[in-house]
């Protein structure tokens, strides 16, 4: 039987504690460090799941020769500097979401990563939960047909983040969904619309549109001031349609057989019945597990390592994430003009790939490099 | 007591019906002639509801002396000629939604009815539902605040009309309602991109963006490929937000009281707390009424004519409609660039202002002009 | 062709207009009469729907000799006396729930219908809705195995009928669903306990438990003073479970395949897994169709009429509803014991069949009969 | 500041696991032993909250001297003799419900504390969820105005418990909240019926009904065997009447206000429009705390044995339970005829107050006990 691995989780705040839980509760892997710029928070975890050393400062933990998987749980801007020492230092790395603020990290940080030999993987929680795997399956088997458009709401009344809006915030959920049912694909076109409210200065009602081809359209509206909690994404497909509905304690997915006709005008008979009955086909909604989708992940997360496979969210998807929210965001910047993209590109040089409402961010103390 | 105000209705397809049984069941006036190029749908409802004149060429119906309101019920390209040539014979009218295909044929409507001292009004009906009016009235007594955006959502599997597509058809109800809701105030800026699937030749799924000034953001999304069913409208403020759920039997509309606080990235501690409950205030679901929204606005017709009061939905409304539906059509056809809009117009001269899927549709059969 | 049944509607009060309007629209009926002993009333309906004949007293709708087939619409008391003096002129009869206040004048109009060769039906509406003669054909089937239990929730704030209370008044539509759902079997046993509140002197909410042998559990909760709109219906069966959801707009019928397993206790690890997923099998909510109950209820009455056929909820099925509804009546004057039936039949010759909150009311005035 | 109190629990299997975690992560407490016989169930809780002391046999936990409080998580027959052990040897006791098997039992333990001088709870877990608490609250300031009636559903697919019935093991949730809500007050009748299924011995389908006085109806419905998961609870008062859904991800209490009137059946208008429009008042839906109540629970123990108070849910509490338990097994094993209790006891000596299919059941080797 191996040793357990070794798993440093740098930030303690409102993520950080589940990303201890499930490491220390795996199977296979033990958290063996925990850093935060705050000391107390850092201590009641470690209290709590027996964890042997404490950092302030995540150049230690990084340098802890325990640590085989560094676990980066802290504000956006701070991913690509801790990413990168972490790989430099030869540990794997679990970067939460958005990977890095800009496409050219993100692309630097899978560079260095592969040369290092080391694995890059993000945190793309909502892929590794069932109802998203069965909505994968269900699309590579072919069943839902040609893919016509993804449509993916994200909406309640939120705390607003000071260090990011609402679409690097929320997006990456709905955006890491999209991409993985649609096996990795790059959007051709990307278009944001958005609005500041209730005193924030980043955007915290937004909708973006992804185009992949002249067909596929895809649209996500996240969203941190809407009063009811929805969380949903219609699939809809030329044989069937799938509406996965989070909030759904029980039948999250709703699997619907197509039934749609196209009646002309001067049929009215026909079109009276249609409009009533506005459905042709029964429903199914297939039993889906309900493994936390986090416990799946640190186990596949685990498992790479020591096999040495490929993590379905790996550096790669966090880049194809990252150029999708940097497009976003520009387009946001210019009017709402749609920004096309070539492999994932943008066609024109981006003045500035950085959002300026990240980059221009003063620098907080509540990190753990302090 | 006045004699019954004489209704003749043409068109006795999808919602014609409808129509008739609401303007021969309100008190105050009497359905006293049908056309339908289709005799046997006209003679079904005449028999049905014992209306006397029956045609089938809709110039003889606004002829017939009786006649005093014509309700256009038509096909969207035929309802210019046809309510054009009732006013110019002093009929008023009541025509469906879209009033018009194009902005010039709307405006040239509102001018000839003014001229000719007729009403002439268009079939928004959700304006006239009690749920709506209630909105209405919350946002002109200031209780929701200062809006911040208006999302709705209106997406069923449905019939595709092969005459619009789904924006022309769909839209009107989220527009109307959001267009109510703000008093009438023109949008600044139009834009929408859609897909057309299934082998239609018009959108069947379509997102469209409306923005007022630079600060309040209205959206819809109208789809006829969903598996669900969604009616929902929701209206976020300042100090309340409210959702309108059409598909609830009894609570259609939610008002939530605000809870949104701006939580800093290192407090911890609130951020999770706000995050995991995340409403702080109680939910209120006033009591609706459920009077049938097209029997208030039969009312509301029958009333204006005889007293002399302009309906909500009057011909300005609905040429404010029209102009929103033409740049968004607009948009649709040029990469989904946002239209601006100066007083309800779009900046440049638009090339064509009619929506070459409906301008180049060939002249069908199924109307009631044959 | 045939010319039309001609219907002749007794009662026109709150379900009266339903029934006018199902028999005057059904092809192969027409309404040739209506009477109430409040003119006002018989004159609104009729000038709606253009019917020639309008009376204040019973007794002559029932002698005009175009009436072929009566339909008494008045409170249950008067049910007894009106039908039977429709039967014996010879006329067909279909009479609302419950058909009588007691078993024995039920008895006695299935036995004079029989001598007279008239048809006599009851308004059992919901065994003509498509979801419940989709479960009906289901459960024929053997789809769901052995039926373990059906359970019938029907609640919501509702107006206090003076003349009955809550079970004789709403337990019929969950009763006549069971009793269709199974076959017409008969229970062995029935128990009721209930409530008078809110000043009433009738029960207003009120359960009733109906045993069909030692194992079939059949359970009715029936409540005027909810506040929450609730109808439903689930039968439990050994392969199959269905869920009957009156108030969802379209998946009415929810059908699970099973997933019961015993669990020791001391294989705790099975134990929590099934506690947490409850559910091991898929849910298919097959498609519904939405045509009005009573409209197939008109058209399959009139067939019967005409074609000699039997319906479906007939003079025996009303029979043994009311049978049901005084075993519970007496069961909850009695101290809530259980009353064992013997083909249908109470076991000790009951002291008083009629209940005496029906029989003692005093006569009003509002009954066509005057 | 104070030490922390020592915790052991006794049963690591289903709910242990929860209790540990929050006796573990509440302050003022830590869990200092575990007790199973199963070995490894007890070692793994052990390894992940750091639980210094490991036992096979409950009475060395017991004997434990770090050991204040003894919670005793095992199957519901061996409740009393742990129970009674601990008193003895002067621990505070917390104990799964139902705290006994017969109330003679019950009765005993309550005597025995209360002689020791130590604190005896039983873990109705329920009465500390925020919206328990909350309805206790409306209930006891007179919102609702005069109590008319409770109805709580608890169903769904459940694993079958070998070692109880339905109503042993659903129905204290169900139970304690009505007792909760009602102050106390002890039900004058209880009757109940159940069926068992799909090859079980014990009931697993169940209707509970209490009567408190002439007026009051509570009812309870528990049910291993149905598809859909329904946990609500409907507490009807003259001035306001609440909905209480537990399977609502937030709007987890609903309060009506009340719109009942009595509408005489010869006003069909006023009829009409209440049976349509079947609600009157606005429904507000409180904001509901979400905090775990067994992290509430684990709060007020701890403080009532620090600061001498007695917790909501006390062995008196536990006594009324049982007595209700098992006047309904009582009731159920004798034709469901109701049981009248004067004083929460039954009039007429039960012959077995203990149920049977408890009593007679072989012991099982899945105790700590062994």
């Amino acid at each position: 039987m191996t040793r357990p691995l070794g798993v440093g989780v740098i930030g303690c705040g409102y993520w950080g504690p589940n990303l201890v839980r499930n490491f220390a509760w795996t199977e296979g892997s033990r958290v063996v460090a925990v850093a935060d710029a705050q000391l107390p928070r850092a201590e009641a975890l470690a209290t709590r799941y027996g964890i042997p050393n404490i950092y302030t400062d995540a150049a230690d933990l990084i340098a802890d020769p325990d640590v085989e998987l560094v676990v980066v749980a802290t504000p956006a801007r701070t991913h690509y500097p801790l990413t990168l020492a972490a790989i430099e230092s030869g540990r794997h790395v679990l970067v939460m979401k958005p990977m890095t603020t800009n496409a050219h990290d993100a692309a630097d940080l899978v560079e260095r990563a592969d040369a290092r030999g080391v694995m890059l993987a993000v945190d793309h929680t909502f892929v590794y939960s069932a109802a998203v795997r069965q909505m994968r399956e269900m699309v590579a088997a072919g069943d839902l047909g040609d893919i016509y458009y993804i449509d993916s709401v994200r909406i309640n009344l939120g705390v607003f983040q000071s260090d990011v809006n609402v679409i690097w915030d929320l997006g990456p959920h709905d955006i890491s969904i999209i991409d993985y049912i649609l096996g990795g694909q790059e959007p051709t076109e990307v278009a944001a619309v958005g609005a500041a409210h209730a005193g924030s200065l980043r955007e915290n009602v937004a909708y973006v549109t992804l185009r992949y081809g002249p067909q596929l359209l895809a649209h996500v509206h996240v969203n941190w001031l809407a009063p009811a909690k929805i969380r949903r994404t219609i699939v809809g497909g030329s044989r069937q349609m799938v509406v996965y509905d989070d909030m759904q304690p029980s039948e999250k997915l709703q699997v619907y057989d197509r039934g749609v006709t196209i009646a002309p005008w001067d049929d009215p008979e026909q079109v009276y019945e249609q409009l009533v009955s506005y459905r042709t086909g029964d429903m199914r909604a297939p039993r889906v597990g309900n493994t936390e989708a986090l416990a799946v992940e640190a186990e596949e997360l685990v498992a790479c390592i020591r096999n040495g496979g490929t993590p379905i969210a790996d550096g790669r998807a966090g880049l194809r994430m990252v150029r999708i929210l940097a497009a976003a965001e520009q387009s946001m910047r210019h009017g709402s003009h749609p920004i096309e993209l070539v492999n994932g590109r943008a066609l024109t040089p981006l003045v500035m790939d950085v959002p300026t409402n990240i980059a221009t961010k003063a620098d907080g103390a509540n990190t753990a490099t302090g």
